[in-house]
């Protein structure tokens, strides 16, 4: 399989950390210190036309952006698959509207159900799709969190167990064209490792299907009624676990196509937050110059994430200029643990 | 592939029209001329201890039903499937709850998202990882409405237009073991055909993913407020559209492997219910003694539908006991359009 063409969307303007504490009551201080995040997207129901509002809006945008990239008709494409966690509606799969959107039909339309793994599994996917005798593809990631919130967007009043899951995340999507033709410009896949790993492990991170708005009541400890939390975040597995799955995947990777990570030209680490994608890059022993993150700047935005990360890396494989320059990215959801990544080397422009 | 063994789960006992008048507010004569069916199954919270309560236990008990039918080890399982509309939480996907329930660790593990058309996109990526490379998977369809219903179960107080949504759905799951070694009993697949037709169509049919008690409130034409409608159904374009997309369907997959469809020793037909599926069937011109159909004692429990139908005609022809009987099966999702089907032959027992 070869990645011919990559995109990114994000909605609207970034949202600062004092924007978060302005409008959505949090802390200024403590999204700096405890996320690293300094900016995060949020589609807005209320913004201009063309403006995504929602993750068919993104997953379209996506889409399309890769399309033109990889100068293809909507029309030699031989599947979809969107990966989300936050689709518009249980029915119909997203997928199929966002099919719609693009011009796409008489083809299998897939939407996987997925975290920050949703990615790597649309790719894996897709590889076994172009296996069976597909020639081209589109693969999606996308999710717009901002709809789990409470109506009143007020997150100060949200317990600190909860929190992370409003602090974190944010919107946006990524989407690759993958090709059964491995000769050509682009990332050319040497290998996909995917995994679940949550035998016996407890979720680290759940989100109930209905929202903030939408969870039932129940009884507190204080004998309150309370509205059930949306979702839950075991921050403390989280950072215990992704960096000891991270550097057992490296290795697996970088051993499974014989490259040294300390040779590999970009490394795309894991990315729960910009605190984390620094940790675990220096666990990894990865140098700054190899790594690329981006989460940082862009929020937590799950299934897009991971194709956002490689957008950004294939651009700066571009712009280095290395034909052959090797490249290993890592996710790992800790939702139910899955560990998952690629193994590519870029191909200049212009190489048959 | 072959499908070596198959699973039904129904949660509790069978609920009739009678039941669905007395318990939920509606018109027994209503459920018995318009949708013909006769009964259908829910998950109750409170029923005991082993009974399936929601999405997650009715996948695992169908799965481990299907293996242990298979006589096969989970180790030597690898991947799993779910396809659902109706998930237990948006993270983790349920799929990676099930794997962990059933002993399944250390393989890709995807959950799709679907209607009517999600077992047959199962069984079509199941395939395509078979063809990459993958020895056995294990294929599971499962879905629970009841949690999207209001919470005091009154449906009474529902708007016709939303009715359906409540009247023809019902829980359930089925599974399927995948085998990419073809020869051994079970059946072959000799074909799948799975196709979004969605384009320009609306969708005729919605359902929100917050419930109907998450629903946001909205204003009425007649100025009161109240929540918007958890799902909607268009009928009447079902009624135009689903027989003529599973006639093409059904001469499309015929023609493919060259089985006159008067000769195939069982069709399956198009459930959305049990009215429809004998309007269906006679429109396809299918004699009675082909068809195979059970929506009218099960309800439409979505993505489990396909595969229990499946479940039901592989009992009939290892009843019948003719080695390489022909089966030609149809589901058509109207959500937003597909079309999908399978041609397999009957293995008997002992074919090598």
């Amino acid at each position: 399989m070869r990645i011919s063409a990559l995109s990114e969307v994000l909605p609207g303007e970034p949202v600062s950390n004092a924007d978060m504490a302005e409008r959505f009551g949090l802390h200024e201080r403590w999204l700096d210190r405890m996320t690293g995040n300094r900016a995060r997207y949020f589609c807005d129901p209320e913004s201009p036309d063309g403006v995504p509002k929602n993750t068919g809006d993104l997953a379209a945008a996506a889409g399309e952006q890769a399309l033109q990239s990889a100068g293809v008709d909507p029309g030699s494409v031989d599947f979809l698959i969107l990966s989300t966690g936050s689709p518009d509606f249980l029915m119909p799969a997203t997928v199929n509207t966002v099919a719609d959107r693009l011009g796409l039909n008489d083809l299998p339309t897939l939407q996987l159900s997925a975290g920050c793994a949703g990615a790597v599994q649309g790719l894996y996917t897709a590889q076994a799709l172009l296996t069976a005798g597909a020639r081209r593809g589109l693969v999606i990631g996308a999710d717009s969190v901002v709809k789990l919130w409470p109506a009143d967007r007020q997150l100060g009043k949200i317990s600190p167990a909860e929190l992370a899951n409003f602090a974190l995340f944010g919107d946006g999507a990524g989407a690759a064209v993958v090709e059964a033709e491995e000769d050509g410009p682009g990332l050319r896949v040497e290998r996909i490792v995917l995994r679940s790993v949550g035998k016996g492990r407890a979720p680290a991170q759940t989100v109930r299907w209905y929202g903030a708005d939408g969870a039932p009541f129940v009884t507190g400890p204080d004998g309150k009624e309370r509205r059930e939390a949306m979702g839950q975040e075991d921050y403390k597995a989280i950072e215990r676990h992704v960096p000891e799955l991270a550097d057992g995947l490296l290795r697996e990777l970088s051993a499974s196509v014989g490259w040294p990570v300390e040779e590999v030209e970009h490394v795309l680490t894991p990315q729960l937050n910009g605190v984390m994608a620094e940790k675990i890059r220096e666990h990894l022993g990865v140098r700054p110059e190899q790594a690329v993150h981006c989460v940082e700047l862009t929020g937590n935005s799950g299934n897009a994430l991971p194709l956002i990360q490689l957008y950004r890396a294939f651009r700066r494989a571009e712009e280095n200029g290395v034909d052959g320059a090797r490249m290993l990215a890592t996710a790992i959801e800790s939702s139910k643990w899955i560990v998952s990544g690629l193994a590519m080397r870029y191909q200049a422009e212009g190489k048959k």
